[in-house]
């Protein structure tokens, strides 16, 4: 029987045929990465890692977010990580159970400028490392998660190895040796979540599978049987070990399945706000005479705070946030989240007139909304989450998000780099200061 | 109740009164670590990660075995840990399930390196960094090793960061964020036992324990919860979890139960070699009539090779080794156990008179040997490696050791250096390339 890491190294070493909706997913999903890392910039977390890195210097290889020099790779790749995933508004594949593009990216683009690759063999190898990271995060298993493993920088470490690993030319064989290095350091804890450990995990992947890869092209030596092996990676970390989850690798792609954030705010928020957002265009605030949320009772622990008091609390309040997509506020805005916006008039006087209650019956990825106006009448919409989106329709709320976060010329840049063949346009923008006029101020 | 990492992080942030033996260990460890380590600076594996970071660049903070130049105190710490883990010839802790000074050393210096401490300091640091990591392994347990985790990586990064993080003056809430932070990144798999993956983990948990105490003295924060709160290490990792591990914490010193090789070769033989070493003085080879050696029967697939053929085959022969310490050969150099012992004439002719059985009413750290002499004496001897040493006589064979590893000179400056005031001195011989006559030539 094939070891899993041969299978795996074999995918990642030989040409690929994705589908045209992968590529396309993929160009959107490092869109989406660049607009929130840059965002990310700001954040403590980046700044203690960004500051560390710049602190060490070394040779200029790669390009870290909101840094000017150039780093060694994996100081790139552990920055641009845990700074992509500092907002936690990166993008989300449910099946894999984990945040694919903040490890598979960063290892992509370090690798890349490493070999000097263009940016169609970076976007290809970011969606093979991807998919690899996606089904060893299926493989592993809801149990994995569930007992406390973040699959996000367990199974990415594996994912970015394999890209960064087909990047630097390893060959199947030196793949496979990088995934087994990887299967010997591959880590991070749940238990971290709501500290900075939590965007670390995604940097220690990225920079631990570039190293993995460095280390592997290099002629460095591991014990290829230490994923699926006795002992390996799967059994030793609660590990489902169902290898269904590798069918169809290389002709069917999971990627496309991977969400994007479109509010910079709570997920159990977001179902209703696409549901207020196909009611609220047209109504003016004024003539709304109240709104019913109906959503699954789990979410009222989560994000019902009904008269939120800082920005922070904001992000948690159906009330508030059901009020700024009436009032036409940008909720993919970060800084529309604000302590100001707890006491705005014209949105406490919508939020009053919001009424939240827990409905048994629904997913937990549903909301349906009811909007009475007044005089009388009324209308309805509900939203699935889970639902598929239209490309173009995705295309469109991606590229909002990001001049959103970064305003709309800079957004439109990032995206005009990505469609380039040349990496160092992209690389350029998201080496940018923030301090240079990068984020609009909050 | 108070978290284990809070427990942890006053103990080592705090003043201590380690016993004066367990001070005099730990200056043995660093002499025994300094000796393999620079022994070690040739392998493969100790080259790759020398380039790699000679490659990267960047501060010259930090001093790594066989490399002139310093390095980022995180480059140094990965570099130290491999390399002087890579001959496994390093101490062992029993209890702990691992090898303390591979981890906790490289840590140590790097910090001391980067904080500007003096030889006392670092060494103390060390000190409580080692009982760190070796408690650590206590409470995470047998079960935990037998799951497949190197305890040597994972309770020794944990040592690492405290001992780091101590150095660089963290407080003891800095101490209790670098432990939280090194919780979500402890990894090691046995798996990889057999290929560079092995010393590779050891470098792994000495940089990663530095780099988490750097973070932790920047402000980083983390959830010190996740050694022992819900989804934390020891219940994600198959951690017994047993707080007795913890008794005694700074009055009880665990660290002098360390136990010493005192040759180049599998663990299996040792027994004998130390039983033989009673023997062998004054007996003149031609005298030798026969040996008879009893070991558990389970050394007999481990290390039995009749007839060695190569180097490595040497290190695991009974037959062979009792007939190099029998014709006076130093199984302390790494030199002896070479492919032309495997033919030696001299050697040839004693292995034959040697004879090995099981013997299963042995416990596995015993070795029973009879010297047959012509003319009809006969002596015996038995060794057992669990046996406390006096501490005059382990120095001596520390000393032995490090001398037939370096060589005389390299050997006592080393020693000279370790019972100085400063670093510098020690970490100059640290630096010497290997190929500046440092090594002798096997």
């Amino acid at each position: 029987m094939t070891l899993l890491a041969e299978r795996l190294a074999a995918f990642a070493a030989a040409p690929v045929r994705p589908s045209p909706e992968a590529r396309a997913i993929l160009a959107l999903s490092a869109l989406d990465w660049a607009a929130v890392g840059i965002a990310g910039v700001p954040e403590p977390v980046a700044t203690l890692l960004r500051e560390m890195a710049a602190h060490e210097g070394g040779r200029p290889e790669a390009s870290a977010l909101g840094h000017e020099a150039r780093l060694p790779a994996r100081a790139a790749a552990l920055v641009n990580g845990a700074t992509s995933h500092a907002l936690d508004y990166d993008d989300t594949h449910f099946a894999h159970i984990g945040h694919p593009s903040v490890v598979i990216l960063p290892a992509s683009l370090a690798a890349a400028e490493v070999a000097g690759a263009g940016m169609e063999a970076m976007q290809e190898a970011a969606l093979i490392g991807a998919e690899v990271s996606i089904r060893v995060g299926l493989w592993l298993g809801r149990g994995h998660y569930e007992t406390g493993f973040h699959q996000t920088a367990t199974a990415g470490a594996f994912g970015a190895a394999a890209a960064a690993a087909r990047l630097l030319g390893c060959g199947a064989d030196g793949v496979a040796h990088a995934l087994g290095l990887v299967s010997t350091r591959a880590a991070g804890l749940k238990s971290q979540f709501g500290t900075m450990g939590k965007p670390y995990n995604a940097g220690l992947a990225a920079a631990g599978g570039l190293e993995a890869a460095l280390l592997a092209r290099a002629g460095f030596v591991s014990a290829p049987a230490a994923l699926d092996g006795p002992q390996g990676f799967g059994p030793t970390h609660a590990g489902a070990g169902d290898l269904s989850a590798f069918d169809g690798l290389g002709e069917e792609w999971l990627f496309p399945q991977v969400a994007h954030k479109f509010h910079a705010c709570c997920h159990g928020l977001h179902a209703m706000l696409e549901a207020l957002g196909t009611l609220a265009p047209g109504t003016a605030p004024d003539q709304v005479e109240g709104v019913e949320v109906a959503v699954h009772p789990r979410w009222r622990d989560v994000c019902d705070i009904a008269q939120p008091r800082t920005g922070l609390e904001a992000k948690f309040s159906y009330r508030l946030t059901a009020a700024m997509a009436l009032a036409g506020r940008e909720t993919a805005a970060l800084s529309t989240f604000s302590q100001a916006a707890c006491t705005d008039p014209a949105l406490m006087a919508l939020a009053e007139r919001v009424e939240v209650r827990g409905d048994a019956s629904l997913p937990d990825t549903v909301a349906r909304v009811r909007l009475r106006l007044r005089g009388g009448a009324a209308h309805e919409a509900a939203h699935d989450l889970a639902a598929p989106m239209p490309l173009e329709a995705r295309a469109a709320r991606v590229r909002r998000k990001a001049a959103a976060l970064l305003g709309e010329p800079r957004a439109q840049a990032l995206e005009q780099a990505l469609a380039g063949p040349a990496l160092e346009p992209f690389c350029a923008l998201l080496r940018k200061p923030c301090d240079a006029g990068a984020v609009p101020a909050p």
